[in-house]
């Protein structure tokens, strides 16, 4: 199989059932964030799963590898985007379970109808439109800022595509908590499961996973941190285990 | 002078300053809760605060004893509570600091009008009324379940007693955590720092430290986690030094 590959364009590898993945280093390359969601993400059998905002297709394809999920959709807004996760998902022979789709968040429902999902995954923009944006129409701030949708828009999608007790699970800066947990319950999604990510054991969360239930009951559970590093530059051992180095990590 | 004790009561060490407290064994004694909410609330010097749900009295004798606040107010409903937290006021010889009065938080703002304190600090009952309740009139079910006040009281009347900007600290359950953060919004006191407690590190949450301010900015931080044990029967560091046993403890 030929995979081309554009200018600025890279292979990495993910460590998992020796898939790849394709990158745009001048564009939004993903991050711990991603990596930590697939792992939080709790998807069983046959289950079938929508990625909003997939960028370059990283949660489905690492799912895909972790989980017996039965299918994986992205959706991605971004054309560019999209046509390099559809190169990694034949890269890695998973054109069968994993899907890619160029199109708006905010038309989801209309796209998928209602009730198509048991699980959504999101790794959203996290920073509201007016965080100093200096070029809104670049890749880079079209992932990271709510250009073209708002973590509301998220919401009101999500509720719209899952099936009844349909999960969502999500990653965001713990700076908004106040606000994610507001904007879900408005949209009937409760927030159910809290998991926050210290760089050291010694300072503030810098990142929140959560799940929340398409009309679930007011419970919170906070599970127990993540801590990525003991020292500068040391993972911690969580972090090698939710990466998988112990495993047999390239077995193919 | 002379400490009168009825049946079943004892005095207890506080192990700071050589402050100690009396604590009735048939009735709610306090726990680690109120010893990491002294920690975590942040009392600055010549600040008046209001401590709600006020019990033994626990939290105005340790930020008495921990802060350069100036007078600390405990409003405990419950008369024998009431009357055996002012013999500790007196047994340490803060009666200039500290007062106890008996009342219902509900009725904060009409005892003390508004604007009238910088910070509160509230230990309220933990569970919803409904939770498998048999003797609600005994002072252990009034100190732990919401038979005399909800947590919407106690929100709408910190607002109420509140100066502007005014900070209010308290302790809680995590399983509840969704409702707080909306309720607490609901009467514009909002949520600004987060602090859980984890038994072990690898264990869900059983307790949250909430800080939150009146008309505050939507801008969440979470502290570091606090750990409570590093193996069975063995505290953390991080508790011994909240409690203070590293410091000079006795020194009267």
């Amino acid at each position: 199989m030929t995979i081309n590959l554009s200018e600025n364009e890279r292979i990495d590898d993910l460590q998992i059932k020796g898939y790849r993945i394709i990158q745009d280093k001048t564009a939004f390359c993903f991050g711990m964030d991603a990596v930590l969601l697939s792992d939080f993400a709790d998807i069983k059998k046959n289950e079938k799963v929508l990625d909003m905002c997939s960028g370059t297709g990283i949660l489905p394809i690492l799912l895909a590898a972790k989980t017996q999920g039965k299918y994986f959709e992205g959706l991605e807004i971004q054309e560019k985007m999209a046509r390099m996760a559809e190169r990694s998902v034949s890269l890695n022979g998973l054109e069968e379970r994993v899907g890619i789709r160029c199109g708006d968040v905010k038309e989801a429902s209309m796209i998928y109808g209602r009730d198509a999902f048991d699980v959504i995954t999101c790794n959203p923009p996290y920073m509201n439109q007016n965080h100093g944006l200096k070029n809104p129409d670049e890749p880079k701030a079209i992932a990271r800022h709510e250009v073209l949708m708002t973590f509301e828009d998220a919401c009101a999608q999500a509720f719209a595509v899952l099936k009844p007790g349909g999960r969502l699970y999500l990653v965001h800066r713990p700076q908004r908590l106040s606000e994610l947990i507001t904007t879900l319950k408005k949209h009937r999604m409760e927030p159910k499961r809290l998991r926050f990510v210290h760089p050291y054991i010694d300072e503030p969360a810098n990142m929140v996973l959560i799940e929340a239930f398409k009309d679930g009951r007011e419970q919170m559970r906070i599970d127990s941190p993540i801590i990525v590093y003991s020292a500068p530059n040391v993972y911690t051992k969580q972090i090698y285990d939710i990466y998988g180095y112990d495993c047999d990590a390239d077995g193919k």
